[in-house]
């Protein structure tokens, strides 16, 4: 992938305080695909200014429909916007956008009401711009790897499937205390009719459907709300009848304490059974009928085509080693900015392993190899 | 962090085929503190300019010596490079870019000969450069959090300390099967005088140091080489005596079935005990002396500022979260240069989810809230 | 606990082939509490007289009426009796016993029609006897541990209850190709109106109600049978409400691959969380709100005197440390009564650790010192 | 297994306040297999008869000589004799026993010298009496599947066998307060020259020797000692050489808090590698060379002969299931004598399940089949 052709991309959303905005920037550098030019990131346009040149953005726009008329207008203008506010202003946002033919990745879910969202399918049907929907947990090697893997025919007929997404950090009433993140999740006016149902059900509900190219036919329901003052639910019981005869329980909750963020997906099938655990994403269990139940990971062996291509590293290296190696980097940087202002090498080093380290090793290593040769006597370092 | 103060990087090796350097590229993208701009990717000058315009890097340069001196007369030029070659050609490389006052970031082990080592530390010595080695583990959450813990006294006096890295890739005999990744690996010329123990058991060692603040005093060792034909060892047993008294165990491998990258660390102190495995990274038990034992999670309760500062994302989305979503973008940035190209919108999204799993996604939140909204009678989608 | 104080027991079904009646004269066996002096074992007296030989009863009857009624007469009669036919013969034989005062040990569920269980419930408000029915499940320590916790308020106000108890074994159909437990277990003329619900669900209920002490006061189900040519459901969805406001879910599955016997217990609150896995029933995980979870193990740090009063065997020897202990007495035996039948020493021995090992155990603890001793060198043993 | 063969069996040690000799006993009462009819359970007349009596036991004798010479001349003396004493004790006891041919089961290590341990030899070969040491974990099914496993060539060659046996019970100086179960273990006179590689060390050795079928021919060994006031070893590193060419380590320690009982074995070959960890004894994971690792479970898809021929439980049921089901035997031998003794019945049961829990299990199913049968409405119990 060469970066003489990155993708000139834009943002609405995600200024200061904002969790995903940071996430989507994060994931359009990691394999270096995007470039971002533009942004319309806050509310007011002191706070876009603000927010875009704490980023250094080349251009920042006071709002969105600013934004889109001019990058519309220029010949380098962005050919791809980010639309990551709260979920009542997806439809505006993502549809200026859609009516000059700039493509839009779009947070889920799609919009807060049902009138939004016929329009936005207006919108998109009405442009020659992409919409994507940023389901982002259908991006997981090992979940791609189960599609696959059902797709052939391993589980057989699917009979059953179980989803579960619980959360717990509304258990207490965070919402009055100031976290923003709780307060647009728990209004009705931002988020829509659903609470948990929406900010994290419908992961669990496209997951499924994703994973197992089934569609949900009938539900039924059980939201609940047991924060006291909350008008939507914040844990949800769900019975799930998909076409082809499959059945399937679908629980959401905030308020279920020790789940972090503990997305689950269980298939099974004539043929066999997998299991999935989104905080442990480069495992899936697979259990073919009638056989010892086996542990694939991502990128070892059995591991298909499907979830090799989405595979940066190789096998027993998880995901998050490169974000490890990162953290390396970004303290280099922050040394090498420290030295350069005058901070001495050894302050500016702080964590990081330099010389000292890399001549431990070597004498670790010698010291290995003479103790060995020396039929394991002692070694002094 | 504004991307206007990005640091300008050169990178040596790291060309066609190699691991180690895509690794590098992508680490030092994520927290977008680098700007890739100049390199010498491959050993002769004709694969570093196809590897160098595969990847769309502004400056190809042909070899290492003459990318430090072209380099180093520019006003533009690298503040920094990667050093990414095989272990026999780091000494030559760092220190060309050292004698310039260029920051080196290199790959571990520090060098192939205790020689190289040596004349290394005078090179750094003699440079105002900074000397950054990529001991990676000590980069994770949970490894920053260890590390404040015991220096916080949380294990009281440390005693035992039990490292461990075992691999299986190297069971059968694929450095005579082509993989290149083997074949320096296996060979003294290129490593130096250790085989697993300079590939990996120089992370476990470095690791054990990192996290305990204590150095290895002496050790006692069995180097073993299984494989037919070998001559450097494949597995490695040492016992260790730290500084202060600590006693510990080593063990590397690269022939344990079943161990992908297995490296793990344990340390046991008078009041505690803590187990982290990097195949789990977001994972640290911690056990007080004398209470139950505490799952640790980056991000999560109990974790403490060293672990929040590395960290990018909320507790319970793993590391590789940001991965996943990752893919997303990578596959967006697939399907808009498609449609640009001319391909159906339809085809060009692939696996991408968009309006329809939008829709999909707006028709359960609001069959859901009607279901529970009618004492939970099934409701059709 | 004395053994000169053991109740003498009967036991009505139980013969061969059945799997439940040989757990329950193991279980009546491990605490020395009960002795097993009689019996009507099977559907038929030529068989009952066979199971019961096999066995070395001391009395064999013919059926469980005559049972009654000769060991009512007999001053040394039975004491208690259990009852482990399938469900649709639970009353007639509970009730003959009951009618003379004689404890009754029941399996569960405890019938297989509402009639029947009505009946039961009359003839134990009319006899004198205990009727105890061994919803087994209850007896786990760190079952007892969860049920104390709760009682005592670390889950503040129980809001979520999920409980599942998935199996695999009936995903083929097993019923048709000679398997007497599946066999009797699809057949509503024995089970009842229940399938999985009856055998397996039952259990989950059960269990859910005795750890949080709350009852189900509503549900809405969804049965299905999977299996072709069953009439009773081999998969069941429910949604529960419970008394007091805590919402539940329950799933109770025969035919999901890759589930041996995993019943899963759950249970939020307002102030905490625990989670149990009877697979692993030495676990029990515990999140107290805001807290790090914590991993109890039955009699280790934090386990609760609930816990310790069910416990035989120290922290860290699982449930299951006795059963294999037992292995190795159970060879003895065979052992001993081989060579008392001219079997020579040597081959009466097998798999049994003998004086060789205990010989090879002390030259490996004395080798140990002497290396130690000796600043680490080999020592040939 | 008729209980009319039961062997008459004698104890020698394992009275109030010993832990092993209560295990000795409930294995021994599992199957069936043996009846105790005799004992010399502690080290003075008088409490060797408040000890017995306790007990219930027929015969009991002042001390282990007087026993032997009694049983022996007894037509329905003793069989067998289990010695449960500290470990000075086992020669002189157990040889008094072979003496007279009786059969001997003795705990582990086999003594507390070299010298007994030659003596100890001599007298078996002298006996007609079989000598059987517990060496308790090979009894468990997964190690026997294990063994059978390497046996037929599932690992090939064996390279690498890493034991360790780690605890964490004597990391703070409970020998001092009053502990009994630690001062013999750390007082070299007797428990002998080894600490932790005598107590625990031993089964970790062999274990790995049982298992693969190998001796260790070398060992290089670094014992140390971290309790203060301490002479025996506490923790142990050993390196080991096997016949055949295999290398390993065994880590002892009884001072690494957050190990309960955490004994593991991992044995890797050219053909494939097996993990089993003996706090978790149902699962061995297994990983074919190149292949998936699966997950083999006791009674499952992939358990073998050896396995089988030690299970008494289905799949899925851990070894402990029988202890969870005796805790309701227990309960229910309680209940029993209580009513017997005017207690009423409301008090007598306890946590005990009843007819109340039968019912409402009843009730459970049909509620379910009615909600089911109604297009899943609520339905009210």
């Amino acid at each position: 992938m060469a970066n003489t052709d990155r993708i000139r991309l834009g943002m609405v959303g995600g200024g200061n305080d904002a969790f995903i905005g940071g996430v989507h920037r994060i994931a359009s550098r990691i394999d270096d695909r995007f470039e971002l030019v533009a942004g319309a990131l806050s509310s007011t346009p002191e706070k876009s200014q603000a927010s875009g040149k704490a980023l250094g953005l080349p251009r920042i726009h006071d709002d969105f429909q600013q934004m889109a008329a001019a990058e519309a207008a220029r010949e380098d203008g962005i050919e791809a916007v980010s639309i990551v506010t709260p979920n009542h202003m997806h439809f505006a946002a993502a549809s200026a956008f859609l009516a000059h033919g700039i493509h839009v990745i779009c947070d889920k879910p799609l919009t807060s009401s049902s009138e939004d969202a016929a329009a936005m399918a207006n919108a998109v049907n009405d442009s020659s711009g992409l919409f994507i929907l940023t389901h982002n947990y259908t991006g997981y090697p090992m979940i791609r790897q189960a599609k696959a893997m059902i797709e052939a025919g391993a589980l057989g007929d699917i009979r059953i499937i179980q989803a579960e997404y619980p959360q717990d950090w509304l258990n207490t009433p965070v919402e009055r205390e100031g976290l923003k993140q709780a307060e647009w999740r728990t209004d009705p006016k931002r988020s829509g009719a659903g609470g948990s149902i929406g900010d994290i059900g419908t992961h669990a509900h496209n997951l499924a459907c994703f994973v197992t190219g089934l569609s949900v036919e009938s539900l039924c329901a059980d939201l609940h709300t047991f924060g006291a003052g909350r008008t939507l639910d914040d844990n949800a019981h769900i019975m799930l009848r998909f076409g082809g005869g499959a059945r399937g329980m679908l629980w959401s909750s905030q308020v279920a304490p020790g789940n972090e963020n503990a997305l689950k997906l269980r298939v099974y099938g004539s043929e066999g059974g997998l299991s999935w655990n989104q905080e442990d994403p480069n495992y899936l269990w697979f259990t073919p009928q009638g056989q010892a139940t086996q542990l694939l990971t991502r990128a070892g062996p059995g591991a298909n085509d499907a979830a090799g291509a989405v595979s940066r590293i190789p096998a027993g290296h998880p995901e998050g080693y490169l974000e490890g190696f990162a953290t390396i980097y970004t303290e280099a940087a922050d040394a090498i900015r420290a030295v350069q202002s005058g901070t001495s090498r050894e302050t500016a080093m702080g964590l990081l392993p330099g010389i000292k380290q890399g001549l431990d090793g070597m004498s670790f290593i010698h010291a290995c190899v003479e103790s060995s040769a020396s039929d394991s006597r002692w070694v002094t370092l």
